[in-house]
């Protein structure tokens, strides 16, 4: 595997890479910043397979540093921006980071003895570096930790065949054209960005790189046909939708597909963007995959509605136990995509057994092999002996026309153990019966919520993802 | 690394995989006559690792045996139907072939144990038969002999990860789409063909196959949007462009490129090809390589006249001994395509050397990293101490209006050692003092043929290309 940085430099020098803040750089000009920026870490210490934690916004200065340190071979460890001091010291002391880079604005968040922002690397001596020529296809590219999960955060290893291997299949899927643009507004430090990093170097794609989601820019883009693709979860899609529609934009015949992950798409969301000619991929994914396993074409987005498509080339998808089709079970990953494992306290825990990742989601896969993923294993409400499923209610709740997001989470309950209970973001008022009386319509009704709580926002995690394992707090007590 | 065959059913069922003939298959379709065919291979007795030899044309038949073969995980030896019953007898004591299969009409070529035509296959009971889900990337998937070289023919193992990479890093290099159709008429038996059907399986392509190259047939196609891609060597280049001339035709704009190995092309092709909207890539690779190693962009075919490119993404060249760009060397090259190495007579001949082929052709990168392919080092001609390239005199040669095609080799001489002698093939009549006049004017007084001589054709082997070596027999004796 030759180094990336190295052979599109070499390959495709005059292509743009990376676009930010409306500058523009070509893979000759970021590499000749990222090897001169490589020497300055050597400067300071930095060596092959040390591990340097890295805590930024998503910004070109940010790319040019993780690059600089893929050139010197380190294992990045990719700090979340959004976590507090003490989530933040968890991580450098689990990943025994010897090295932290952390942008001025964040520093002051960091406790360690080898902190340096940004910019006192490029004050640090230029020394002579020479990056390999090659990478070791098993060597630690990155390690992020899992958020979502009860318990501590765990650190996971994805390799240079990991990320290698998810840029190859999602290539086999989507397609790759030499003028593809990716505008990135997901953040770099997690895996969502970050893959969109690998897919410029592996592909000679660019990326047009953005600090924070701001829809207006973003529709502006595809629809002027600035950009071929985007990254998005539900909520962004949503604005983004919106903007489209206030402006009275559609998609540019250029642009290709918005990537949709982080959960099942609301079905009104995939009728306007089809009304837009916005053509939407749902995908499944996860850290420990190093983005997408399965993806749904846009072809399928209508008929398959709700599905996460099939797995994409490299990799196989079963669901634990199941016998046939619809049976739900949990969803176990095979593939060169998979993460080897984790570090520090999690690193004797195996990632896989007999090569296949238990994802901690339930699915199923229908008649055809589409995977259906139904909700986080550890979010199952069970209720009389019932299984319920959060999304189920949550995806009853958003048809509402009153209902702008819901949240759903299991509450103790004398007597069944466990009973569903809500919490909605309002478009409009509603009153609390009106939203039970709907549900009784469309849902069994041991599944309607026996609470309905209306809060202002849900909380999310870095990834966007509803934790709703916090909507608890938002009880009242007693 | 999944089997090929059932991901290609899973993931896209629907979707057109082969045309032959008028007819179309989908990779269900297809998938399932190999499947039913593997079935009956393993009631001949075929088990996984055999060797198995298959002599046959570029037919949909061979299509779905070579399918069928790779369900059963078989050691497939591809031979040339050219070859004459005692070539192919070396080659299947060589390589110790277990069964062979033969299209009926060449079967009578063919002396062994366990013979078979294609239809005898289709006699064989049914038996219970489950392909693995997965394949062993390190694997040998096919064996082909290499023509051209002194002495006897090597049998050259082609791995699935060979195959594969080779097939990843064209995508990243031509690009890849759902609607991608490549027109076939190489045969199949060389990795030019071979390649096409591993594409078509990794990406989920469609393949427009041909028993024969019929220039009118393919024009049409390319004009029509048939199809997106054509693999071609010069000769098949010049009949196309005097077809798509003659009958002012353009390539479609669904075209995407024409890739061009086996040598360089001529000027006047590129020329003529870029009037007619047809994008040209040449390329370089041999079988040892699973097909292209390097690549030059259509966008580059003019200001890069006769080079073949860069490598493409995975892979690595170097110029044996040149210590700066210009020099000229042996071409060495790296990466995960290159052959793991031979079989029989040859096994125990390392294929590399510290992961370095050695190509046994001439070569220099410019100063921008781009390939330019002087010769074949065997056909180099040593003349008085000074080395000549017998392409460079051929590229003179074919730049005559009266001259067709030229091809020149070494003969034995008193006074210099080795001198120069030229066979053309002429378009119109001329005389052979102003075929030397005219490279007077344009070469290096001891580069100019001793001699001249009128043939009606080129010796070419089974790949099309021009055998120099058999060029000393046009000479008249004493």
């Amino acid at each position: 595997m030759p180094n990336w940085l190295l052979q599109r430099a070499y390959l495709t020098p005059h292509r743009e890479a990376l676009r930010f803040e409306g500058q523009s750089w070509t893979f000759k000009e970021i590499h000749e910043e990222a090897l001169q920026l490589a020497s300055r870490l050597h400067g300071l210490g930095v060596k092959p397979y040390d591990r340097v934690a890295i805590l930024g916004y998503s910004t070109k200065e940010l790319v040019v540093l993780l690059y600089a340190c893929m050139h010197v071979q380190v294992e990045l460890v990719l700090l979340n921006h959004r976590l507090a001091p003490d989530e933040l010291a968890y991580q450098l002391t689990d990943s025994a980071a010897q090295f932290v880079f952390a942008d001025k604005r964040l520093v002051t968040a960091i406790a360690h003895e080898q902190v340096h922002t940004f910019d006192a690397i490029h004050e640090a001596p230029l020394t002579s570096f020479t990056p390999a020529p090659l990478w070791q296809k098993d060597a630690t590219m990155t390690i992020m930790y899992t958020s979502g999960t009860t318990g501590y955060p765990k650190g996971v290893r994805q390799t240079v065949r990991n990320h290698e291997a998810s840029a190859l299949a999602s290539a086999l899927n989507l397609g790759v054209r030499a003028d593809d643009c990716w505008l990135c507004a997901s953040p770099i430090f997690h895996i969502s960005g970050f893959s969109t990093l690998t897919k410029s170097l592996v592909y000679g794609m660019t990326v047009d790189l953005y600090e924070k989601f701001d829809a207006v820019t973003a529709a502006n883009q595809i629809a002027n046909g600035q950009v071929t693709h985007i990254s998005v979860v539900a909520v962004m899609l949503g604005r983004l939708l919106d903007v489209l529609e206030a402006q009275g934009q559609q998609a540019h015949a250029r642009f290709i597909v918005a990537l949709a992950g982080g959960g099942p798409l609301p079905e009104r969301y995939l009728q306007r963007a089809a009304r837009l000619q916005l053509a939407v991929s749902q995908t499944y994914g996860m850290t420990e995959t190093a983005s997408q396993t399965a993806t749904l074409g846009a072809e399928d987005a209508t008929r398959k509605l709700g599905s996460a498509g099939k797995p994409l080339f490299f990799n196989a998808i079963r669901i634990a136990g199941a016998t046939k089709p619809f049976e739900k079970g949990e969803i176990c990953i095979q593939g060169p995509h998979v993460t080897p494992g984790y570090i520090g306290r999690f690193a004797a825990r195996p990632a896989t057994e007999d090569g296949w990742l238990a994802s901690g989601d339930i699915g199923y896969l229908d008649d055809e092999g589409y995977l259906y993923v139904v909700d986080r294993r550890a979010d199952l409400i069970i209720s009389g002996g019932e299984n319920i499923y959060p999304a189920e209610i949550e995806n009853v709740l958003h048809g509402h026309p009153a209902v702008l997001e819901a949240g759903v989470c299991g509450v103790e309950d004398d007597v069944w153990g466990q009973v569903p209970m809500a919490c909605v973001v309002l478009k409009q008022a509603v009153p609390m019966e009106e939203l039970r009386a709907y549900c009784l319509q469309k849902l069994a009704k041991y599944k309607v919520p026996k609470y309905f709580y209306v809060i202002d926002t849900l909380p999310r995690n870095g990834a966007n993802k509803v934790m709703r394992r916090k909507l608890i707090d938002y009880r009242p007590q007693g």
